[in-house]
């Protein structure tokens, strides 16, 4: 099982997120490229800590904007979105050559990664843009999204992601937040999902839906309590921890 | 000789240049990468016309001032340079990747051109990142310039530009644009000044300087008639044209 | 009837539309802010052009998406749309106290004009940051829509917008750009719309839409060609064109 | 004597600052205006806190560069200077107004408010777009500059700043941040620099400057901390603290 958290959120003076220590504890990292969070200084540190760490690289582009944290929809031409998400990659891939390192995967952020898991326009626009810089990139989506679904289509690797913190209905699908219970609050919930999700994957019986990668928070106060913790317990249960990589997604 | 021209200037609903008649003309594009013009949309389509039209690309980077079109100096430390540079340099390389083209060149835009060509901790930042992108890129910096001098320092490939526009002193600098005679006007002295440049050099003596690549201006009402006449007037006086290569440049 | 038009698009380098001879033409000036278009230069001298041209200054609020030119939808929460349009107007209204003149009016920009047009939540937001900023501004918005209705409940004065160049339904709604003939491409066609939504409104019969304002586009080719035909045609058909003031609008 | 501090310099999801513990202590905020800190939420926001609270609002413009916080130099010229001081103005004001407060000062931020001590032409500039704006705001500038100066000069009411936590030369000027002992470290030197800055100006002898308003840093760890032991240290001292008002400063 891989472990994933986004990283290299801060921006400029304003600092975001406890990247150092959660380098030493995922196997994946996220790293946001310039347009919905973080800056070139930013990536430039973020990427030689990963790779001193031998933590796995994905980029992280999202909606080019800052002031929204990417979170907020914006009506995008599957055209832009694959020309912006295109720039971020290779924005990215600079400093991961720089240092010697090798890019994996691709997760957008926020509100493209939302938007994603069901609008197939978008979906095919970004992994159209992973294609044309490399057909060996990990395309990281929801599990059982659309997203995820077009990746393969397009002959790509995919990884289908889980989240700890949240609740799955029967059918592999995220627990809406409007529903009281769909935030996990407490470490150990949050720790037996993860085994769940690593061992069994999203919803159950035949709806069962694989998880090939678990979402670390790296914000909030308490981010690395519980993401250490959720390492801990996937450990203990057995579950090898190791980064994505093509071959074995490509089944 | 290469003939070189900045070009994918244009922004979002905002014109600018002539782009496609330019291609068609000059042997090498500088391409704007988005920080001080340029956007994805704008750098894809410009990348996917050069490759179609043969021209070599380059990286045009330059200071994170769209209002101010990067033509403003910013107090940004060598560390702030390299990073910057080396974002925008993987950015333009990544839809270079993707339309099938090659990086040729890096060529930094206004302020951070005009300062990199007398200040040389600015300009080693300059040549870091491009050397840690590519160490067979070639940098494009003023002939006579401390940019050209720290590129071939580095071991990398370098271009000495000459302005075919621009009236030059003895030693091989540019006159000053507050000196009488700095801009030439006709067509006649650009073309003649153009075909010094490409056969003397800049400079008179032994002080001249040799140059590799001549500045086409891409905006302005005339630009594709200069530019169209700067290439016959070379073609004609027995000035073969070709892009720069690493090879040619590393003597 | 007010003939208006959108003004002070220019960006830093890079030059739309053609605002001193649209300001001779028009009797109101809807000038951007600085997020979808415009800059803090450019809204000087638009505004000390509108001023000593004595042509109605308007705050023209738009999203803060320069590269989309605030055309594209950003899902904004009705507190962010509130907060950023009476930022803009607070940035406009410096300029216009600066030149010693009166801000008479605000109109959306782009994506925000069109979904406050239908999205009650979104329009009152504007409102209530135009009323907030002064009760005695007018809203200016598309004839017979929500954000009309919004201003008016609000206590505010309301402008009906007309487009001379577009077609109409029976009921007073814009034709549907995907319909045959929703655009007017002959000068004479979009004068006699002209005179028709100055005379009698937009729709037909009992579902008339009265109009108090007209929009005059300032950008394309034709821009200041068809903006001149349609005031001669209008003041030709006698009809009187003044600059819109809250008295004539609070029936 | 007045207490003022930089507030509402958040932006989207960063956080900065402990702006409404500081609002309990200084009697004057300078608000960022959302182009080198800021956004029109968080203006909105500490705006209405601060009158709230019934602290005097200023507006604190920087040049547009949100990645560097506005600390770095840019070449602007005195034309640019004046637009972007006076946007910055007009949007803070439009929330002040919307909250039924009142704008009193403005204060240059950091890299401008540097150059603004010395660079006359730049001071100009400030000075321009403050009375434009309206001649009864106060310009803040540090003690003994070119900027209160020039303010002075105009017409306009201007306050010198002092810094509790620098040491200063005998003549005035701040100590160089490069000679040891320049930054007051401890709680007790910087609450006896602030007492002798109110009660003696900084500087000695005939070379002292006077001194309005005291500058305290809202960021860093003990921040409200020291913001506390120096209100309490003034007061305990006999320095009655009160908002700056034009009266008072046009002697």
């Amino acid at each position: 099982m891989d472990l994933n958290c986004d990283l290299g959120e801060s921006f400029g003076n304003y600092r975001l997120g406890n990247d150092e220590a959660l380098l030493s504890i995922v196997t994946s990292a996220n790293i946001a490229c310039g347009l919905h969070a973080g800056d070139p200084l930013v990536m430039g540190r973020t990427v030689r800590w990963a790779v001193s760490k031998g933590v796995a690289i994905g980029a992280h582009p999202g909606y080019p904007d800052l002031q929204g944290f990417g979170r907020r929809e914006m009506n995008m031409s599957a055209e832009e979105v694959e020309a912006f998400v295109l720039y971020q990659i290779g924005a990215l891939a600079g400093f991961v050559r720089a240092e010697g390192g090798e890019l994996v995967h691709v997760k957008p952020h926020g509100a493209l990664y939302n938007q994603a898991a069901k609008d197939r326009a978008l979906a095919r626009a970004i992994v159209q843009a992973v294609k044309r810089f490399s057909p060996h990139l990990i395309v990281v989506g929801l599990a059982g999204s659309v997203l995820v679904e077009e990746a393969r289509e397009a002959g790509l690797p995919a990884a289908a992601e889980g989240f700890p913190d949240r609740a799955y209905n029967p059918d592999g699908t995220l627990k809406s937040r409007r529903e009281p219970g769909a935030v996990l609050q407490t470490v150990e919930a949050v720790c037996q999902q993860a085994i769940r999700l690593a061992t069994q994957g999203a919803g159950e019986g035949t709806q069962r839906v694989p998880v090939d990668t678990l979402c670390i928070h790296g914000d909030g106060a308490h981010a690395v309590e519980f993401a250490t913790a959720v390492r801990e317990s996937l450990l203990t249960a057995g579950v090898a921890l190791r980064s994505l990589s093509p071959e074995s997604l490509r089944l």
